[in-house]
This record gives C-alpha cells, structure tokens and sequence, in this order.
C-alpha cells in the first residue's frame, strides 16, 4: 500500500487530547498538582475504568489479558493480521506527575480515534495498550514481562503474599498470568510515546528524541550489620556503627561513580536504620542502590566495582554486611526500523529531533525482546520527572502524538 | 553523731533486692529479656504504681510532686532537716534494658528499708526519687529538671500539645509541673547508683567507679534539602541529592572527632530520607547528631567544627541545609564530698574503685547545680546498654548497693 493524501494529511485532535489529560489527571489527583495513582490501587482501578469507557466510547474494540493489561484495538481488515502495539502505563510513582505514563497511553488512543474517525483500514492491528504496574508499585514492568513471556513466579512470591493479594482484589487470578504471553509472531512492532524526563531535549532546542537505546539497570540491597550501643559510653574506637558504614558507601559510590564511569548512573534513594534513635549507635544500615548504564560491558563493571566497595566499606568499619541482588533489567537497543519510521514522521510534520539514549527503563525495553520497538521522547521542562512538577509544554505534546500517529502510520506501511 | 557499730555492720538484703528487680523487670518486660517502659506508657505508670506500693510497704512515706517524680522518705527525727536524695529513674529508653535507671531506685528502696529496719533515725531525712521522663521519650531529664527550677515552658511546648497530653493522661497538670521546683536550702546531697553502661570498670577490673565528671552534651538537627528527580534520566552532574550530602557529613564528622578529638564522642542515631524511594534521587536528608566532651570548651569547639562541616557538605553538593540547635547538657562535676563518701564507703567495704568520667548523661548533671552530687557505678558486662543485652553481674551490684548505703551513711554523719 502507498501512502495517501488521507494519510499524509492526518493530524490527532490536541483539544480532545487535552480533555483526556485533564479529565484522566484528576484520577489520583494531588492537590499540589501531581499524581498519586500507585499499581492496583483503587486510584488505578479507577483510571483502567476510565480507560475502558474511552475506549468504548471511541468505538474501538476493549481487550484485557490475564495479567491485567488492558487495551483498545483498531482491527486491520484481515483478522489474521499482525499488531502495532502501542503502549504505556497508567499507574504512577508515589507523588508522581501527571505526564509520565499518561500521555503515551493518552496518545496511543487518540491516534487510533484519529486513525479510526478518517476511516482507514491498515493492514496492521492497531492496539493502545496500558501495562499493569510499569512503575514497581510491587513488581516494576510486571504486566509488559507477562505479555514477552518473561514474567516468572519470583514476581509473584516476592513478598509473601502481598502482590498475590493485590492483583486477586483486582480481579486478576496470579496463577493465571502467565497465559498473557503474546506469540511473537502475532506482533508487527512496539511504539511508545513518553516524556524524556531529562533535560537533553530541552537543553538542545530539540522537540522530539528518537530513543536508540534503553539503559540497563541492576538494583542491590546492602544491609551493614554493627553492634547497637549507648551513644555517649561506648569507646569510639570500638563502635560498630552500621551507619557509618552505610554513609561511607554511599559517598565513595557517587564519587566512584563520576570519576571512573562518566555516562554511568548511581542512586541511593534511602537508607533504613535500626534502631534509629538518636542516642543509639545504629545496629543495622540497611539502602538499595541502582546502577544504570547503556553499555552492558561497563553495566557490569560497575556492579563489580560496587559490590566490592560496600564489602570494604563494611570490613573497614568492623561490619558485618549482606549484599542481595534485587533485579536487573538488561539494555536493550531499539529498531532502526522503528527509528526510521520515527525520523521519517519528524521530517514530513517538519518536527526538530535528535537521537538519544533513554536512561529510564521503559516497556519497550522488554518488548525489544520480541518485536521491533521505538520509543519517542518530548521535552520535559528542567527535566523533572517522579514529581508533581513534571511539566511539558502542550505544543510538544501534540507534536509528539501526531510523530506517534505518522510513525504508527509509516510502520503500517512498511512492515 | 560518730559512726557506731550498727552502721559500720549494715548490709542490704541482695536477696530481697534481687526479687524487687526480677518483679521490676518484668513491667513492659520483653521476650528478649529487654524492656521497653517509656516515659508516662502504661508500663511506666504501672511501674510508678507497683513503686508506690513498694515504698508504702516499707513503712516509708509516699511523696509525689507536681511534676511526678515519686518518692519515698524516711524521715529524720527533726522535721526541718534536710533531705539526702537518692535518684534515678523507672523509664527506659525504647527496647532498653533491666538496669539502666532501675537499679538506682531499687537499690535507693533497698538502702532506706536497711537503714529503717536497723532502727537508725539519721541526721537527714532520706528519699529515694524515680525522675519522670530521665530518657526522654518526650524531654529527657525532665522531672529532675522541674525539682532543680530549670524545666521551660519550651519543655511543656516542644511538640504542639503531645507531651502536655501524655502529662495530663498521667494525672500531672502542665501548668503546675513547675511548682515542683525544691529550695536547694532543703537538700544535703544528691546520690545516685547506675550501670556505667561502659566497660572501662570491666577492663580494669574494678567494682566500684566514682563519678568525677558528666559528659556535656549537645545535639543539632541538620535537615539537607535538594531536589528531587527521576533516578535514571537526571544528568549526574546537575543532581542535587539530599542523601549524599547527609552520608558525606557523616563520614567526614566520625573522622573528624575521631581525629582531632580523643576522648570526644560523636553519633547520629537515623537519617530520615524523602521521598524515601530507591530510584527517586532524594530530596531531603534530615539527621540529629550529638556530641560529648568532659570539657565544656572542647565541647564547645566541635560543636562549632561540626556546624561549619554540615554547611560544607552542603554547599559541596549544591544544597540547602537548615541546621537546629536542638539541645545542651553543659558538663558538670561530682562533689568533692559525695566523691569522698563514696571512696570512704569502698574503702570501708573492701570494694575495688577507680574514679572516672560519665559519657551518659544522669540527673546528678541537673542536682548538680543545686545540691552536691555523686554517682556511683558498677560494671556493665561488655559495656553494653540501652539494649536487652544490658546486664551486670549480681555480686556488683550488691556491693554497688552496699556503697551506696554506706556513702549515704557517711554523708549523714557529715553533711
């Protein structure tokens, strides 16, 4: 099939998108402007509900699978044809902002109203959907493994019942939610549109970011182990303070991390201290650290180096420490198929761009296992994501769903 | 008066003390073998209650006064004599431990029963006095604050109306806790037993230590605040992270004390990070440290070293720090004549002593100021304290307790 006028002229309605956004960002609505809207929680039952009405009202078809990701599909007039997946999440970060998530899924449909109201059949499904507990509230990308066929029971026994709990309160039977696998075969490719939640974009005039790679992360517990004590009568020289040593890792990480691995990323997001009283020498220091980085090879170097310098950190403080691997989501590399749909949509809608790397993990990061994937990025302003500040400007936002409706468009076509 | 025969033979009841501990201990006792019997909890109340009691029992005169502190009197035959007061305290701190301020009211009890039952009638009226709140689950030193005229209605005020409703519940008027102020005129001595919750007695093998000096204290909240961000996607370079400039104070404040100051003490107990999320960068880190010194002018110097070094962590790492003078215990010294007394009531005894410092702070700092004061300690086994493993071999603590009784007997005959 050629392209055609019709084709070439299409542009997503931004009024009704902007609807969306503001009727949907209510949902779990902060009064500080953000959003709380944490993986099956009723905030998100309610926003999959709000979801699922949008998406009858739009006349598409409403679909949900066993691990509860749920989805609108554009049918191609072949049943048997292949799907375009275009995907995000609904669910949040605690204190969140209204963007992250939101806008791809938000979008996504709306190129299907769009694509749908101009009477188009493609030769492709086309299908938005929204993936169960991107975030992490329990298990992060839990609902996009399901469907690549790499969620394992770990996901669901992880903490004793609790997740279990939450996806049985949401209708979704765990036992069941293996049997969301989608067979490769069935899939023509995976397109997402989100926010860069950094300020490469913005810092570069640029409008859209054409995502080449998505980071690799690896996720670490460290738990120091000293000895509690009165703050006052015990001997300095003969402390075991489990926070000294968990404040010393902490900062030769960052510096290690700055001086030795200039694209790497290291994070400490909190540490939990036992007893926690102010008189009390600590007893137990207790942080997750993440490492990101687009290079496997150097990933890897890092989690090395890490791993060995909270066992020094510990030794030269008299600690005891245990170190447990929490998770690791591999790099993952995007299709120059889709990159070049992508690019192809910026030119014809005149729309500046760059390529990037993504040092956030995404949904396509898992799709990439099993079909073509591209993800497009917006400017956020400052870079501020995870936050109720997160913000971009609406002209962006149009732009990058009417990249996502050409790029959509253009893989019809060719794939 | 000379000292006669009956005083020089009196001995306490290890036995009757003994089961007095074993029924104490077993008030907010924990399956640990802990305690955990804060200030004004039920468990401190029933404590005072079974106290109350105990002293009633005795034949002793039950007293309380407006700020709570509960006593016993023996009298001496002239109704205006002066009041030897022997302290310590029923609370403890969080999962603390049998001895730690028990042992001084039991052993208080134990010294006015032996000299009642011995048919004495001394010099001075003798009181033994459980101070409210000694640990500070609301206001440490409270009680014995309010008998010396130094509590504040900053004291009362501290916690928008927490601590005033936890006086209330307990039946003590906040407006009157200040009438419990007593005219230094009334009091001889104060006299105080406690666990050294050390171990420089335990490494030197000595029974008895006298008190010379109590530890100044000071503490500061630092509360470092920066922004925060999406753990992946934010440059690393342009973070301002609130964690990492809490861990650098750390690290660099236990060097820094440990180096310039030897015999200075340094601890932070907790850091409390928000938002609190392994990949969200932290936009806060707030932290109480203290430190102690015998010498109110080191003291004073690494107090001001340890502010100038939280600023510098901040402005190292691009944030704010607000930085709260929480705070002070100046130092205090033992009386020339309690010290005696005690060393008198060894050597009389054929204890072992050694004179020391006290790291931990104790009310003989407050009735310091308006009486003279003395403290004796007896060993800690392992120097371990404010924990369930606190404990002290019993053979010590009945000579602590027979020190006790002797030194109060010398100071009767003396002061």
């Amino acid at each position: 099939m050629q392209p055609t006028t019709i084709h070439m002229n299409l542009a997503i309605d931004g009024d009704r998108l902007l609807a969306d956004f503001e009727e949907l960002s209510q949902i779990g609505g902060t009064p500080d402007g953000g959003v709380n809207r944490l993986a099956l929680s009723p905030e998100d039952l309610q926003a999959r509900a709000w979801f699922a009405d949008k998406i009858e009202e739009a006349g598409l078809l409403l679909r949900d699978d066993d691990a509860g990701n749920l989805s609108g599909v554009l049918p191609a007039a072949d049943p048997r044809a292949r799907t375009l997946l275009i995907g995000s999440h609904l669910d949040t970060v605690p204190m969140g902002g209204r963007f992250d998530g939101a806008l791809g899924i938000l979008a996504g449909l709306e190129v299907l109203r769009t694509i749908r109201e101009a009477g188009l059949v493609l030769p492709l499904h086309l299908e938005v959907i929204d993936f169960t507990d991107d975030e992490g509230a329990w298990r992060s990308l839990f609902g996009v493994r399901a469907l690549a066929g790499l969620a394992t029971l770990e996901d669901l026994d992880f903490d004793e019942g609790g997740f279990r709990a939450a996806l049985k309160r949401a209708g979704i039977e765990p036992r069941s939610v293996f049997h969301a696998r989608r067979d490769p075969d069935t899939l023509a490719a995976y397109l997402e549109l989100h926010i860069e939640q950094g300020s490469r974009l913005e810092r570069a005039g640029q409008t859209i970011g054409i995502v080449t790679d998505i980071v690799g992360r690896i996720n670490y517990e460290v738990c120091f182990h000293g000895q509690p004590g009165h703050s006052g009568t015990t001997d300095m020289y003969r402390r075991r303070d489990a926070l000294r040593g968990a404040a010393l890792f902490i900062t030769r990480a960052h510096d290690l991390i700055r001086e030795r691995y200039g694209d790497g990323i290291f994070n400490c997001g909190n540490v939990d201290v036992r007893p926690g009283m102010f008189n009390v020498i600590p007893s137990e220091a207790c942080l997750i650290f993440e490492v990101r980085h687009v290079a496997p090879a150097l990933l890897a170097e890092m989690e090395t180096a890490l791993v060995g310098l909270a066992r020094e950190c510990a030794a030269k403080n008299g600690l005891e420490v245990d170190i447990r691997f929490v998770q690791a989501r591999p790099a993952a590399s995007m299709s120059p198929v889709c990159m070049h749909a992508i690019e192809t949509a910026c030119v014809h809608l005149g729309a500046s761009c760059m390529a990037l790397a993504s040092y956030s993990g995404h949904a396509a990061q898992i799709t990439s296992h099993i079909t073509p994937s591209g993800m497009i990025f917006i400017p956020s302003v400052d870079g501020i994501s995870h936050h109720p500040g997160e913000f971009s400007h609406w002209g962006d936002v149009v732009a990058g769903a009417n990249v996502l409706l050409h790029a959509a468009l253009n893989l019809s076509l060719t794939l």
